[in-house]
């Protein structure tokens, strides 16, 4: 089998670390599988090498900043290889110009095009392991570029993609993905199947373990992804399609985000194209918008509320103010705010799931503030200090509380 | 005018130093100057690497080495590049690969073949400083190289040649060539132009200011080099050809090194290829010998003494015992010793040199175990807690010493 094996920051933090994920890797190589190795920076590498260009100015070019913060991953990948070769396996690594990883061209963001596989696999054909840096590709000018936040999770998944891998393993310092934060939830469950579509809600709604677009990318051509933690023996989670998931739960998991805060337009002018043109401004100003929900008229004008991230929360509201074409009576903001979400693909087919979980908040007195709803998620916004025991309620309201403690 | 600049890891040890690089940078741009960078890695970041390297194996492949290793000036250029851009001064990075510079296929030792200068060159043109991180290359294959410690001075010198600069100015820590090392003579005076035979002398007799291969670059194609504090404003040391060093001192510094060890064949056979037997083998084993001297014959048996590095006193020793071909009646070990030489292009044409130098040993009761000369060198061996007297007796007694403590 042709298997991808991706190593994220904390797995390769020290020398001791990069040499135990070697000998994972071995143990792929002894059954027989051809490996590519995708690996991180050294945790902290990343975040040491973006604060020192920040500290020339936080406006500093972005080419340069790919040049500086790709060189994390390209030494792991050496070390990685030469752990490798310690352990007797032989082992290449190719930088993302070598392969190459063709991207666009925006830096520190980019997107692949396209990977050409012939290197990969002539090295993979001679026995060899190919160990490859994640997080960064090449541009057709042959510009360095870096792919964004968790882009070593997108290089596994489009080299699985781009040499057919049979799945994409990817190690970190959990044992998989959980019904809930195991911090919060003690009860927490390590879940063993999830699809795709649920683990993209997980991951867009908070869940921190797996980058939505990997996620998404893996779906699009079914490659099996696995989260598995590099510090302890255990299957992981599988994260597959939805045929493969047997035993569906009616929801999988609770996520939970902080990191939101709501704007609400009070007594806006309720004709076409008000919503059009609010959204329009916000995304000129580059503000993602998350939840958006609008009340039914009254007296010819509307509450408009919508949700954006904590710290856009301030341009979202100039941008909004800027907006001449639109008139309302008050422009209200609040950030004590928090998302919690209940998700599973089950919800689908499945009445009552927004009525179970309205009903648990309301017996803890929790007050919703919006509603917002997908086919597998539904999502409450609410006061941020309730947060924890929303979570804690609704995990034990959907039954996903873990009935042992002796199986931890 | 063309310029290099290349700035050595203290001078870029931290984001305030590359800040104050970039405007030494800036004011020759001001000048009207076309400037090529070249920058080491932040000071410590290489050892750093090559222990991560060595903690898995002191034998660990060198491909790898060079693509872990290379990543320290790849940094520092991206980051010179920011600090230009943040000082108005437009700038762009070139990589090893990028540019390209090509090697040969020697992994941490390589050597320059060709630099393209096209790149470098429209970038130039564009009114851009180009930074390039010293120390890398790129083989014909794609593969990352380096060149071996001290490696960025070479890259300075090598685009300088490529692209026919009117200077190289290496930025490091001292302010130039002494003629002798200051923190053991005290009156040791700054060289203000030195000729590049003198300075391949000094640098190879254990001056650390300039790496020989450097030095013999720069020669070759007759590229004046200027040694200057990145710490400090000052005229520094310029290297440049004998025409151009009008004032001539007889002696132009004292040099010493203390990685010195001697080998002693007592009464070998006297006869032709006994001598050609031992460096044969000795070369096999890729050990470099320094001096060598043989004491004339007498009744059919001499006397063979050789110098080696410390570290390979006792490889040296096994080499020689290994060689069957010769007889002799004792080997002599010895690493207690240290070099001292006397150097200046001046002393060609000029005799008595030797005599001054043997003579101010002497009167400082300083034994003399082995002499050699070159045209514009004469060192000689002496026990190892003699070195400092030497040096300071030899300053003085070649009028080396500043007259005024007032310059310093």
């Amino acid at each position: 089998m042709k298997i991808v094996q991706k190593f994220g920051g904390t797995s390769v933090a020290d020398i001791s670390k990069i040499r135990s994920a070697a000998t994972r890797v071995k143990s792929e190589v002894e059954k027989g599988n051809q490996v590519i190795v995708v690996v991180s920076a050294m945790a902290g590498v990343t975040n040491q090498l973006i604060s020192y260009c920040q500290e020339f100015s936080s406006n500093h070019n972005m080419r340069e900043y790919d040049v500086v913060v790709s060189a994390g991953e390209q030494i792991t990948s050496g070390l990685m290889s030469i752990a490798l070769q310690d352990l007797n396996i032989s082992s290449v690594s190719l930088l993302g110009w070598q392969i190459p990883i063709f991207t666009n061209d925006a830096h520190a963001k980019a997107l692949i095009n396209s990977i050409d596989n012939a290197k990969i696999l002539k090295h993979l054909d001679k026995g060899e392991v190919v160990v490859v840096p994640g997080f960064q590709g090449v541009t057709k000018n042959r510009e360095i570029v870096t792919l964004g936040r968790g882009g070593s999770d997108i290089t596994a998944v489009a080299l699985a993609v781009s040499v057919d891998a049979d799945y994409c393993d990817i190690y970190t310092d959990v044992d998989g993905v959980y019904t809930s934060d195991p911090r919060i939830v003690k009860k927490a469950k390590k879940i063993d199947k999830i699809t795709y579509e649920e683990m993209l809600e997980m991951a867009s709604l908070g869940a921190k373990v797996l980058q939505t677009r990997s996620v998404e990318l893996a779906m699009k051509f079914d490659i099996p992804l696995r989260v598995l933690s590099s510090f302890s023996d255990g299957p992981g989670t599988l994260i597959c399609s939805e045929e493969e998931v047997v035993e569906k739960e009616v929801v999988s998991g609770i996520a939970h985000s902080m990191d939101e805060a709501k704007i609400t337009l009070v007594s806006v002018e309720d004709r076409p194209g008000i919503a059009a043109s609010i959204f329009h401004t916000l995304s000129e100003y580059n503000i993602n918008v998350d939840m958006i929900v609008q009340n039914v008229s009254e007296d010819g004008s509307t509450d408009l509320t919508f949700t954006v991230s904590k710290h856009e929360l301030l341009s979202a509201k100039d941008a909004v103010e800027n907006n001449k074409e639109i008139k309302w009576r008050k422009l209200l903001i609040d950030d004590d705010v928090s998302k919690v979400s209940v998700v599973g693909v089950g919800m689908k087919s499945h009445a009552g799931v927004a009525m179970t979980m309205f009903k648990a908040l309301a017996e803890k007195n929790i007050n919703i503030e919006v509603i917002s709803t997908s086919e597998i998620k539904v999502s409450v916004l609410i006061k941020a200090n309730f947060t924890q025991d929303a979570i804690v309620c609704l995990h034990e309201a959907f039954g996903l509380d873990q009935v042992e403690d002796s199986s931890q």
